[in-house]
């Protein structure tokens, strides 16, 4: 790669294929200059472009801070990288930060990114990819959904569906630090193996081969205190199913219901029998307290408390393929696209 | 009616018909003789029966309280009625008793009804009907499900399902006076010109002649933030559409869904990307605050701040048909059946 070429991903069909645009002809390759900064602006070079389902969503418009992405303009999302030029006060050249930018090598931008929130500081003494995982929206997203809506008490049962990805992997290891019996919920026994062995989980529940819902009433006698949902779907109406009197539902994802709608919840009414709530969260009502999750979950992630999974492709070339994949649950715990070495402090 | 004749309404096919038995052949009638009572009980005189979609529930057996009714056994519900005799050191004849219980001209009861619960006194100066709508389960759900989830703040939007119903009609009149702007959702043209009529609602749809997702679109242009449901399905797929950011759903109840599952909620997502949440509450957990709410809920019926509407079926023959007559939406209000005179104090 010349460093005067800008690699992008740009946004080529937003109405193929399917409801969110999800083919791999949605990314068109496209060269550049590297971008000149203005007087405010900073030039980051990208280490790592982050996949998220949302990432998807977001091409067709999303609520709130996520305007539909014109076709023809970079796709965006979470990048982690380096301030290399800075014409702002507060970066540096060095200064590792994130944000929702373009999927590009180089990007101009101001303190704020595409959403409209501040570029976050990734904290020293951390890779850049946790910046995007354990201390970035992932990891934020278990941290509020659990801690916020969770109520988790010693001695709960906690369900986490998704459990081998990026939040759910954090939300289970962070219930099971809070004293309760912790069930995954991932896809194939590799999966299911990292769940109850490095991460600690006390049980996992393979969906592609077991029976979810008899496993979930198995392993739940007295039922699910927390159910913890990435998923949405047939796995969502199952924990309605086996929820216990009093219990918490957080809603953070539904990727089973992103690319097509399914046959939709029909075990609604447990709330009421059972006194139940069913919860979500938006990430950026989080703003403010941003600061405390990263702090909260840099300790653990450094004293070893959580452990972090990655799952990075190599290449600036492997984004599609990567971002497609997570639909297919083919990534275990974050899944990342290394574009490029870090270029360090 | 002779007095030595005790009129029951027995289940009489409970596997009949559709999941949950309700056809006119699930009611026998039959005639036994009135109880004796022994050491600790009453003899209660029934005389309104109340119509709850979840009686029929119950033949089949219901989360907690209610194990399921065996065939020939009395059909059970909740019933105002009058002491007339007393072996039991607090009750006297001329109280005014509600509970749940045989579906009967006389029961004879200790205080605990048949789900366990104390039976409940009529406050003196009501009519024994409001001890079943207002005063009782409907107005209680009411007043518990708007005031413990609903959090009404003055100038918010809240919609009511159902609302021409025995809970919805309190739960809009008690929003509205929590200052809300109170839009009620109901079947047919008479039914929304009470609600925008007599009990004071600003607006209503008719689900039977208009669309009621671009209804509420059009009546809520700020989104919904407080949806209070007790119709489930569509309805509530439609409102998860329509909620404002924050907004809370309270799950009451779920007649839509009650006799055929339907199609599933498609829109749960909307609860994380509008940082809405779902809440369920049982009625029996509310025990030690009946009282609280049935003082509160009698000074604004005795002041007229809130109206009751009863939909009374004379006669104890009326029973099946009045039953079966609220799946189809019949009634408007209280669906009750009036079986006998008050004997009075």
């Amino acid at each position: 790669m010349k460093n005067d070429v800008n690699r992008q991903w740009v946004v080529a069909d937003a109405a193929g294929g399917n409801g969110l645009g999800l083919t791999r002809d949605q990314f068109e390759y496209r060269e550049t200059a590297v971008p000149e900064i203005g007087d405010g602006e900073m030039l980051v070079r990208s280490v790592y472009f982050s996949c998220d389902p949302m990432n998807h969503a977001w091409v067709k418009g999303l609520e709130e801070r996520f305007k539909a992405i014109p076709i023809g303009d970079p796709m965006c999302g979470g990048v982690a990288g380096r301030v290399v030029k800075s014409r702002h006060p507060d970066f540096r050249p060095g200064d590792a930060v994130t944000g929702f930018m373009e999927f590009a090598d180089y990007v101009a931008t101001g303190p704020m990114d595409r959403t409209g929130t501040a570029l976050q500081r990734i904290p020293d003494g951390f890779d850049l990819a946790s910046g995007l995982a354990t201390l970035g929206m992932n990891g934020l997203c278990a941290y509020f959904g659990m801690g916020d809506f969770g109520h988790v008490k010693p001695g709960d049962t906690v369900v986490v569906s998704g459990a081998a990805g990026a939040i759910g992997s954090v939300a289970g290891q962070l219930a099971r630090l809070s004293g309760a019996r912790v069930i995954g919920i991932a896809g194939g026994p590799r999966k299911c193996a990292l769940l109850t062995g490095d991460l600690g989980f006390d049980a996992a529940i393979d969906y592609k081969a077991e029976d979810v819902p008899s496993r979930m009433a198995a392993l739940c006698p007295d039922g699910i205190d927390v159910f913890f949902d990435n998923v949405g779907g047939a796995i969502l109406d199952a924990a309605l199913a086996n929820m216990a009197h009093g219990g918490r539902i957080v809603i953070c994802g539904g990727i089973a219901t992103y690319n097509s709608p399914g046959p939709g919840l029909q075990n609604h009414m447990a709330l009421a029998m059972r006194a139940c709530t069913m919860s979500g969260f938006f990430f950026f009502d989080y703003i403010a307290r941003f600061g405390e999750g990263v702090k909260r979950l840099g300790t653990l992630l450094k004293s070893g408390k959580i452990k972090e999974v990655l799952d990075v492709a190599d290449g600036f070339d492997a984004y599609p393929d990567a971002a497609l994949g997570q639909f297919e649950g083919r990534n275990t715990g974050k899944q990342l696209v290394r574009i490029a070495d870090d270029p360090g402090r």
